[in-house]
C-alpha cells in the first residue's frame, strides 16, 4: 500500500496519499505551522524524516502547482512500538475527513508491518478527534506518559 | 560515551552499564518478566532490537557468570524525537540508585545525538521515580498521550 486516492467530494479537487512523493521540507514546516507549530530547522527535519519509518503526505492533484495538505510520520522499531508526530492538515482543509483519511493511512500501514500498538501524543483541541477514531487516552490505570527536555 | 562503571557500594559487586554488549534475549525477556511484563517472541524482541536508536544494559561483572540486571532502549529519529521503552531492574537489584544511574546514561547518550525532547510511558507504580528524576508527567495542558492497539 503505498498511494490511495482520498475520496471527499466536499475539497474541489482531487487529493492523494502516498508515502513515496518526495516532502518539500520548506512546505512541511509551513503546513505545520499554519496549525500553530513552531518551525524547525530545515537540516533536523531532514535528519528526522530520514529515520523514520514512514512519512505520509496529502497532496492536492494538481502536476504543475502540487500542494502539501497534510501530513504525518512515524518513528518506532517497526515491531513491537510504533509512535506518530507531525500529524497536521491544512486549516483551509479540515472537516471534510482528511485527518480521518490520514489517520487511517497510518494505522493500515503499521498494520502490515505488524506492530500491536501505537502511540502519539496531541494538543488538547484535538482530543475529540482522535477518540472518534477509537484511540484511547492515557493513563488508564496502565500508562502514564512523560516527557524530558534534555 | 559507550560504558559506564555503575558506583554503587550497596550491590555487591561491580556493575557496567554499556550499549556495546550483546544483550542476550532470552535473559532480556526474563529480566522484564521478573517487573512483571509479559514475555514477547524472542523473534520480535530481535528486530525491535535491531530498530531501536540504542539499547542499554546494566551487567553484574562477573566474566563467567554476567548477570543482566537492568535494561532500557530507545527508539526514535535521533534528533527530533527520542522514545523510552523497556525500562527494567530486577527487582534484586532495585533501590540501590540503578534505575536512576540507568536513566541517567540514557538521557546522556540522547544529549549527544542532540535530540531536544524524551518521551516514555511508566506504569502507575514508578510515577514517583520519574517524576524525582526531572521528568514531566503528562498531560500538562499540552499534549495528552494516546495508544491505539492496531
Amino acid at each position: 500500500m503505498k498511494a490511495r486516492i482520498c475520496s471527499t467530494s466536499k475539497s474541489g479537487s482531487t487529493l492523494v496519499l502516498s508515502q513515496d512523493k518526495d516532502i518539500d521540507l520548506i512546505e512541511l514546516e509551513q503546513l505545520l505551522e499554519s496549525v500553530g507549530w513552531t518551525r524547525r530547522p530545515i537540516k533536523l527535519v531532514r535528519c528526522a524524516l530520514e529515520h523514520s519509518l514512514f512519512k505520509v503526505g496529502i497532496w492536492r492533484h494538481d502536476r504543475r502547482i502540487p500542494r502539501l495538505l497534510g501530513f504525518a510520520r512515524c518513528t518506532g522499531d517497526g515491531v513491537i512500538e510504533a509512535t506518530v508526530w507531525d500529524v497536521a492538515v491544512h486549516p483551509h482543509y479540515q472537516g471534510i475527513g482528511l485527518g480521518s483519511a490520514l489517520m487511517k493511512y497510518v494505522i493500515d500501514t503499521l498494520k502490515v508491518t505488524g506492530v500491536e500498538r501505537v502511540n502519539l501524543f496531541a494538543d488538547p483541541d484535538v482530543l475529540n478527534f482522535y477518540i472518534q477514531q477509537g484511540w484511547e487516552l492515557e493513563p488508564k490505570n496502565r500508562r502514564c506518559a512523560f516527557c524530558y527536555s534534555a
